[in-house]
């Protein structure tokens, strides 16, 4: 058992509000990072400004971080942040502009610092403190210290260091009330495929189980009723919230397995989003460990309270009809990627690039 | 749910072995604080100076901690760590030892402090960085910020505060195997008491529960074995290792209830150790919970999948025989320490003195 995780969580109603006073100690000037829309969308921006307002904390804010951010947008971000003299960044939004506030707080600390040195993390200073707000339920990336960006050649990468916790989260649901369907399926399932993978992945202990099994229990009614089309009650879009943070801190521990960084190619060259993209190889994946450790999957579905064909029901349900296309050749050429990569080791039974050669081929070559 | 535990956490054989090089920041000089005779019985104290010495940091050994420790016992450890020049604290030991090294960080830093002084966290400076290394499996206090001491007057107090965390914690539960069966059940039953007091707290949150539940269902089989005299096996070791983890996690969110501070009493005047004091009223604590709000409780039987009889069977087994006698004005002299007592008030039923005053001389009235 191992676990490291030194941000400050809270959820739960106006959590920004109740606890914006351990922000106090961060300094008097802040960056807000976000998207175009969410933050202000979800009402987040509007609550968070009037928190920093009455507690005399100027701010700017940097709005230009879009789906599956780029390193540069982060630069940019970094340097805004710089030219404001902000002592600390807030991230409000999905995965994409956490992840991105993450980045933008070690940009914005070192001023020479380039794409490459980024990613060697040739980082001379820490990275500015960094809050995150969150506004959909899905990413977890509130409690884990991963930022995926995507690079100037358009691949996804994970980057992985102890710098990037949050000093504190805010995991506020009512900013997740009026999201979209499709974009409520997304970021469920991306939580399903958190849970699951981490569950069946090498690094699992009794504790990362622990809030993977949690996470699903919660996940599960709510993101059902929703992939039948019903609204969500204030109740359910707390348990999906909860259950997304269950699912970072299960990640947070083993990493992902091969359906994330599967999907990583689905998004990359075929623009589907990243939680359907991810779970769009959860029933392969399933379907290999069931096979592989069968005793091991018994507890899981044991645990979880139901089995396999409910978690591919779920799925199914959740998951919009395949729009994707591609020739042998261009699996073959996508293949070698995933040769040695560790999110696809990190799976408890063995893969291979056959292994994935052949999913692809069945599930998207052209006829 | 709120969520705050920054220590890094290892479990598992030789993981303070492995995971040395953690300390190499913490500076080259550092105190061992223990009792007199667990770290060295258990191997740890070798296993640690081995490890120390391979890394050319030096040690000083602090032994004279005791069962239920005194301010004043950390303190005098805190003076000879100052004297030794420690830029970091370690204590190896069960609860006693690590609260204690707890403290003497605080006082190892503050040489001006005093008992009062320590009480109301005048601490001029921060503590010393501070490592632990389990031998039991009961307490928690490698995940938690409490630090439980006994004051000159004898009176057991519960100190908190998020300066108190460890830097880093081990739990190698290969320290635990030789533990004698009296230390195995009341180290054993105080992790129940942790899990189901966290559980039925009114700040208990789905992830505070979680650890609860996760908490019994890892304990129940060896505690199960250890309360039949069964020698148990290394598996179960860490079984019990683990649980006492997530009770430590469970109860470092919600707090303990009434059973915890009740027990201070047995502890303190009839020399009870603290596990079978607490768990002493677990059966009052369950009975009044599940009157109350039979639901909440019922959910709490599913999940750990048994009921309530088999906690209260469990229990009785582990308890040894009662040996306290108190009259009548012995009660009403001591009932006054839990009006307005936060433990207490933390049960999710309202518990008032009278109520204690009930139990106590249920339990233990001459007749």
């Amino acid at each position: 058992m191992n676990f490291f995780m030194p941000a400050r969580l809270y959820t739960g109603e106006h959590c920004f509000e109740k606890h914006g006073d351990i922000l106090q100690g961060l300094g008097r000037k802040c960056t807000v990072i976000t998207g175009r829309h969410a933050a202000k969308e979800s009402g987040a921006l509007k609550e968070v400004s009037e928190t920093l307002a009455s507690r005399n904390t100027d701010y700017s804010i940097f709005d230009g971080i879009s789906q599956n951010p780029t390193v540069a947008s982060c630069m940019e971000a970094g340097t805004s942040a710089r030219a404001f003299g902000a002592e600390f960044l807030i991230g409000i939004g999905g995965g994409s502009a956490l992840d991105a506030a993450k980045a933008a707080a070690v940009f914005a600390a070192n001023p020479r610092l380039k794409e490459d040195g980024f990613y060697r993390k040739e980082w001379e200073n820490p990275p500015l403190p960094i809050v995150l707000v969150g506004t959909t339920a899905g990413t977890g990336s509130e409690v884990t210290k991963v930022s995926v960006l995507t690079d100037s050649k358009g691949r996804k990468h994970s980057i992985h260091d102890d710098r990037l916790y949050a000093y504190a989260s805010f995991g506020d649901s009512r900013y997740t009330m009026s999201l979209s369907l499709p974009i409520t399926l997304t970021t469920g399932v991306d939580v399903l495929a958190h849970c699951t993978e981490s569950y069946f992945s090498r690094k699992a202990d009794s504790l990362s189980r622990s809030f993977a099994i949690q996470g699903i229990c919660l996940l599960y009614e709510p993101l059902s009723a929703a992939a039948e089309g019903k609204p969500l009650s204030p109740q359910q879009r707390e348990q999906l919230y909860e259950a997304s943070i269950f699912g970072g801190l299960a990640i947070n521990t083993t990493g992902t397995c091969f359906p994330h960084n599967v999907g990583y190619y689905l998004t990359e060259n075929y623009g589907i989003p990243h939680g359907f993209a991810s779970a769009a190889f959860l029933p392969d994946f399933l379907k290999l460990v069931v096979k592989d450790d069968r005793d091991y999957a018994d507890s899981f579905f044991r645990e979880i309270g139901f089995g396999e064909d409910a978690i591919l029901s779920l799925t199914g349900k959740c998951l919009p009809k395949n729009s994707i296309a591609m020739t042998e050749a261009e699996i073959l050429t996508a293949l070698p990627r995933w040769e040695n990569n560790g999110s696809v080791q990190n799976t408890r039974s063995a893969v291979t690039t056959e292994m994935i050669r052949k999913i692809l081929i069945q599930k998207y070559q052209k006829s």
